[in-house]
């Protein structure tokens, strides 16, 4: 089964484009979960039980874990191992480094830990993606576009003109030869982006962060977000794992994750 | 003690500016540490041990530790226990996520792991760097600038040229109000590319890959790399580490970290 297969066969099942962000910050677990010398994996195994018929994805981002050393990472493994089969995992890691190094990350995150998506950082050129998709034809890579964050432009300039540095990353991407899918990770802050991204890419997936927390615009996404093989992979964190810091957490993750799941598919 | 102290120190001591970069690739582990069930740690053991006069920083790459999944990293983690306390490490990672992201990042690195550098990709702009290195006046970020690989180009464009992705980052960043030190990975492919950030960064430190395997240019190193507060840290990994897959592969490591320190200072 490719990676669109995946992700659209959990789509349909959960009737769901929503993906939660598995994020953990030390200073928001809430009170149940520090009952455990080591809260992470508790925290998560509770949220995922929580919403696992109400998601499309699970995106644990590399970075929160890493703020533990090895005990975070141990948790992230076994985070991994425990989400259900049937639910693509996109590890967020945005790692972009030359050609050895990315073969590694690969056979790290795809065959150790076996993930179905990996979120790439496109600076050092095709020698971040060629080593990690093309030769791993059910694997993805999310190719960061237009990141959601205050500063994103100055760099990655404005993805609607065709010279900027995000828009050449889309158009020469689309060129490369890769036998997984190559997607990419668009912030839904600026509803405009999205559309030219699209246009630039009508058939790859989307990844679309920003939803909750960070004030995106969810119409964008659900317009332009979809492509011929599946619906994009909307995602939020904080406005949903850190729903409550009580003893419901994971009964308000749940409702937080329903209520989110509603109003993209009321604009559907 | 500032990272550009520490560095200058190590650099004094040793009489040296080669860093080892501690990569560990499976199908090149030496034969004597195959003999363990988790041959990782006592082969960077090995190799520290055997080049910790030679050299001024040592740079293990987390992706080739993440192959391994959580074992590697627990590795890594007793690796960077394991490096004498006078001698920088620089974490090399390219991570380049945004604000909140970052901040665990810097968390996990600097005061977790305890780390003196970092690499950061600059795609997502200051976001990415601000966050880890604008509170801890001691600690270095290295941002990629030029990198070694063959595709670089492509996205970077012609560092020459102030228009240039590549000569953007750097001139931009030198704007960034940063408490700790902000340093650039500068490869050494192109000499005259060592230069053009050398202009642009004038009391920049440069960690320069791509001299070992790779085939960088050793005098273009030299010659751009020192700044007013210390040298270079020059870069090479498998030509030193994978000298020799025997029983003498710690040896044979010593006598290649060794020449190449003083083909570096040869030239100095």
């Amino acid at each position: 089964m490719t990676y669109l297969e995946k992700l659209k066969h959990a789509q349909e099942k959960n009737n769901s484009w929503l993906c939660v962000g598995l994020d953990p910050v030390p200073g928001r677990l809430p009170l149940p979960a520090l009952r455990w010398d080591e809260p992470v994996l508790p925290f998560n195994k509770a949220i995922i039980d929580a919403t696992k018929d109400l998601v499309c994805a699970y995106k644990p981002n590399l970075g929160f874990y890493l703020q533990w050393g090895a005990a975070g990472i141990i948790a992230l493994e076994r985070t991994i191992a425990y989400i259900p089969n049937d639910i693509p995992i996109i590890v967020d890691c945005k790692t972009g480094d030359i050609g050895s190094t990315q073969a590694a990350w690969g056979a790290g995150l795809f065959d150790e830990w076996g993930v179905d998506a990996v979120t790439v950082n496109p600076y050092v050129g095709a020698d971040a993606v060629l080593p990690m998709i093309a030769e791993r034809p059910h694997k993805a890579i999310y190719l960061l576009a237009r990141t959601s964050n205050p500063g994103a432009a100055v760099f990655q300039g404005d993805i609607q003109k065709s010279d900027s540095l995000s828009a050449t990353v889309v158009s020469q991407s689309q060129q490369w030869e890769v036998s997984g899918h190559l997607g990419y990770v668009v912030g839904a802050t600026y509803p405009e982006d999205v559309a030219a991204v699209r246009r630039l890419a009508p058939t790859a997936n989307f990844l679309i962060p920003g939803i909750g927390a960070q004030g995106g615009n969810l119409e964008a996404a659900v317009q332009y977000g979809p492509d011929a093989a599946a619906g994009p992979v909307i995602s939020a964190s904080r406005s949903i794992i850190y729903a409550s810091a009580g003893e419901d957490f994971a009964q308000s993750a749940r409702a937080a994750a329903g209520q989110l799941r509603q109003q993209i598919n009321e604009k559907r």
